[in-house]
């Protein structure tokens, strides 16, 4: 909370002076089910989105929301501090309607404007396409890594001992939240984006893209040792090269795969519990950078279901 | 939808060149339960705020969202065009954190701060203080009437015929939605705002008070006469002086319940169905500006729900 110096007149209500800010928080909304298992799910989304993400899919059918709140866990689907119904910042910010569509058709994976690629996991007439571009608000302040993991640590401590789920952008603060907050139980990392936590003196050499350059970020061991005591599971779509390509979209995630195996074996080195699936790899095919809400999106939840029953996390 | 010249080149995803650009929709969430009435309720937060209006409330309780749930009545939840999860705006803003919730304390008549009318329906604990002042979030790109009524329309052409609850500012656009749009089969008005629409030639004066000037908007008589079409009612809460009185927040509601019973007055005249209820009149009292989330909300439920009825709309 800020105040403004001075004194509130309340005859000069449009004034600052001696009034009060509020701000930086997240936003839940949730939905305990009857028969609630022992522990719920907070759904964090990625950079651009919202609880939107795990709300109905751009074709209409259910999202993760409904379709773990059918397998009896609570659902919290937040806004993340600066982002939607989070909107309250403290600080500044300006907002640009800039054309940025093409660039999330791509980036998201779904194929190379204009073109699907084959046997991609999404409906392809125009309305799904319309609602899925309209899935995005804008960041209502600077995206601050140290300030969306505290609202999401804020949140663990009013409900308790819970899941984290995250997505591509949520993935690196949802590590920091975990090393915040002990009641964050476990993670389930759907396409983490490229900030990785690592012990000091064991950050890799960062790997460079055609989009960006992937760097591990840096902390104490102590904190490091935290992600070692809870099971996390990371799982990548389809249509990421193992080799190079001049692709910036493509590449992008060429590198956030790579480094996100590194930082898997640097967790189970230090006696980690965590487990990366390339969905390919088991004969999943075709999911973008949304497989919580592509077409085989069923097949996506029975598969973290079998991940939480094998963790006795349900 | 905007399209930015040039051609899109996969390979600078960063530049718009090319790219297009979908904003200024509304965002809805919906529950339909179990045997639901033939009417669901759309439900319209007004000024700095937005779903949360209807949910859950500063203390904790259950909001009109469950409330009609509860009542087998489909809730639609929305964010209008430029505000919270409907955040992408087509006009470019700047979004500055200005301390003003001393303001807001005194405008949504829970005192005057740091004081508590005597009886207010609210609680008084700092939690529940804080949790009211977060629970706002702000415009993304410029309030335009037409724009958000726009938004709420489509959701209306969307879901079919349904009841239109509106709060405070979303009152003006509430009414120019049920003139674009026949699907609107009533509304129920909270604390309407200052932008009453009346027939080209029969706007009242403007009604000055210590905050602002509220003055009519005309609109031509064919488009007036759908607001004679269907049954609304409008509930003001507590705290309203009926004489002028030097406080801005206090003199603003005078000003405005005072033009929101002309405009009663205005539409019952063309044969219209308005029905005005000044809680205190009917012996309900200590109501702030959210009678949807006071202490006895569920009185506030009650009346709604009996008017439904009384005009066959359940």
């Amino acid at each position: 909370m800020t105040t403004a110096p001075g004194t509130f007149d309340p005859r000069k209500p449009l004034t600052p002076d001696g009034q009060t800010y509020h701000g930086d928080h997240a936003y839940a909304f949730y939905q305990i089910p009857v028969d609630a298992r022992k522990l719920p799910i907070v759904m964090w989304h990625g950079a651009g989105q919202f609880s939107k993400t795990w709300e109905t899919t751009a074709d209409g059918r259910e999202g993760f929301q409904n379709l773990f709140l059918r397998r009896h866990y609570g659902v919290y689907l937040i806004d993340q501090p600066r982002r939607g119904d989070a909107g309250r910042s403290s600080v500044e910010t300006t907002i640009k309607p800039v054309p940025d569509e093409q660039l999330w058709f791509n980036q998201f994976r779904i194929g190379l404007w204009p073109n699907y690629f084959n046997g991609v996991q999404v409906a392809r007439d125009a309305q799904s396409r319309e609602q899925f571009f309209r899935a995005m608000t804008p960041n209502t302040g600077p995206f601050d890594m140290g300030v969306v993991s505290d609202g999401v640590s804020a949140i663990f401590d009013r409900i308790g001992p819970g899941i984290l789920f995250t997505h591509s952008q949520g993935g690196g603060p949802g590590w920091l939240t975990a090393i915040k907050n002990d009641k964050v139980k476990a993670i389930v990392a759907f396409e983490p984006g490229s900030s990785f936590v690592f012990a000091e003196g064991e950050v890799p050499a960062p790997i460079p893209s055609a989009f960006d350059t992937v760097q591990g970020a840096a902390v104490p061991i102590e904190q490091f040792m935290a992600l070692t005591r809870i099971p996390i599971l990371i799982l990548y779509g389809d249509n990421i090269p193992e080799q190079a390509v001049d692709l910036p979209a493509q590449d992008s995630w060429r590198a956030r795969l790579k480094m996100a195996r590194l930082w898997r074996d640097a967790v189970n080195r230090h006696g980690g519990d965590v487990r990366l699936i390339h969905l390919p790899e088991i004969g999943i095919h075709g999911n973008t950078h949304f497989p919580m809400s592509d077409l085989n999106n069923v097949q996506i939840a029975d598969l973290v279901a079998q991940f939480l029953k094998e963790k006795q996390l349900d």
